[in-house]
């Protein structure tokens, strides 16, 4: 029986979703839920219901695994507890630091309602995470390195945009090819912020703009900028929509460590991801995510789970079977 | 409490189990069982019994986990299953076309026991399944493909040695990069066997043999060298010694797929390991496996699991939460 999926808000997230379930033949589309008028909704599956956000009680009997679309700083915190209670969920959750918070407050739920609630699934947190494990579980005596991009963060766009004589920006961060090569030669060197990354901003300025003072108020920002070399391209609108409306991003997961009995050889591992679409490969993971916690209910599993505690062969629809014949 | 480990043969695999135990503080090193004579074997760690094949049920209650590091030609067939019996344990079974064979015997052995079997440990079987079936899970509208080296193929500098008037020899498999980024850029070629890989041979012949019917005999050997573009260089057993006497291998699983509702947008995943000795990360990976059959053991678990099986917290040293404050 095909796996009967609602996705819980439907902005690039939850369209990423509705594209990935048509990939998959043993999932169908329930229902898309929206905290706007349902009527104003137009999704691009036919004769799936868009229902209200908070009519999502009604439909506990109808889908077998929610998953939450909603943004990490606001959206989810609130929304995986809350529809945890309910359905077996699949959340992307991406604050590093606030992760175990989340962990507790969603096990807790799931806990108490005996569904599986899968948190903080996508590639950063996600796939990455899971290859910093193993790599760290298989190599002990070793390092391990991330580097991000090169790909659009949204967040350093954002914050240029607040500066004032802005009017929009796009933010690439960028990986260092010279560290990684460092890091590729068993070095296991120490890096630097700046050593790793840097950044290249595409500014649209209003007209009469002081260029200088924007340009100096992003190279210096703390936190975002500061630590980085940052370099400012000044362009037209046009121009930022015609080459820079895509939200392309990846990055490379980079473990270095030694084996032999005096740790005499070198051995490396280096998971790299190039993506068009940052939103609708995270939606992918969510989907394949969501077979999991489907399987693992019907295990009789229940409590806040991450990709770290998914037996991977769960996250495919291929049978254990077939795995090992085509695949191991 | 420490996890008690057994190593049952002592080659190239086991001497790889024995160091990788000493990166890792929760395991001791229990015994080292052999089939030679134990007085005529020494080992590198003070203090662990080495004792013969023929005791290892008297080893019963002190070891946690066994680790078979046999070949899987002859040796594992039997003694995984025999020793499944008795301990749980690990294997690194690689014959990929008997592996279903090889899972329905264990599997026999280890439910009739109660024991958990980990069997097709190491990286091809192992971290490169893993990887083929998570980005298959992903992205299913895509393809993946599995370069192999450059490193050492065992069976193929045997083949070699086979040839009448050959001392010694080595050879290289060599994946071909045009075929690499190919398949990177999206396009999801058909490649043949000759355009992924070339082979590299380094041979040492006798005094006086026919060096140009060697070099035939070698390029023509139906499924080791006929279908692809072989090179052979003839050395002098002194440089053989000299510059290929390592064992490293290595490789790239490489899945291209598509995301968005037109399967618009590009998404590459790639994994690669570079491994300066070959048999000491499959060592290592099956030291990491050891750890979680204990813990899967510990849960109730039981019956023959691989790589696809475990939830990948349970190979790491660190705790559920230390995982999620830390590399989540």
């Amino acid at each position: 029986m095909s796996i009967r999926i609602g996705i819980f808000g439907y902005g690039n997230l939850g369209r990423g979703v509705e594209a990935a379930i048509r990939q998959n033949s043993d999932m169908t589309l329930a229902a898309v839920f929206t905290r706007r008028d349902p009527a104003s909704l137009h999704i691009r599956t036919e004769g799936v219901p868009v229902l209200s956000a908070d009519c999502a009680a009604q439909m506990a009997d109808k889908i077998d695994v929610m998953i939450l679309c909603g943004g990490s700083a606001t959206d989810l915190p609130v929304q995986t507890p809350a529809m945890a209670a309910l359905f077996n969920v699949v959340d992307s959750f991406d604050n590093h630091s606030k992760i175990p918070e989340h962990f507790a407050a969603v096990n807790a739920a799931a806990s108490a309602s005996g569904k599986v609630a899968v948190i903080s699934a996508g590639w950063d947190p996600g796939m990455f995470s899971l290859n910093r494990v193993m790599a760290q579980a298989i190599l002990p005596d070793g390092a391990g390195y991330t580097f991000w991009g090169k790909g659009v963060s949204q967040g350093h766009s954002d914050a240029i945009r607040r500066i004032d004589g802005v009017v929009d920006a796009r933010q690439y961060t960028i990986p260092v090819e010279a560290a990684m090569d460092a890091v590729r030669s068993g070095s296991c060197p120490t890096l630097t912020t700046r050593e790793k990354h840097t950044r290249e901003c595409f500014v649209v300025a209003k007209e009469g703009a002081d260029l200088a003072r924007i340009e100096h108020e992003i190279k210096t920002m703390p936190a975002y900028f500061a630590d980085y070399d940052t370099t400012v391209h000044f362009i037209s609108l046009e121009e930022l929509k015609e080459k820079h409306s895509g939200i392309p991003h990846g990055g490379f997961v980079i473990h270095s460590g030694r084996t032999g009995f005096d740790g005499e050889h070198n051995a490396l591992i280096e998971y790299r991801l190039k993506l068009d679409s940052n939103p609708e490969f995270t939606s992918s993971v969510l989907v394949a995510c969501a077979r999991a916690a489907h399987r693992m209910a019907a295990d009789g599993a229940s409590g806040c789970k991450t990709i770290l505690d998914i037996p991977p062969a769960y996250l495919s629809a291929k049978s254990g079977e077939e795995l090992r014949k085509s695949l191991l």
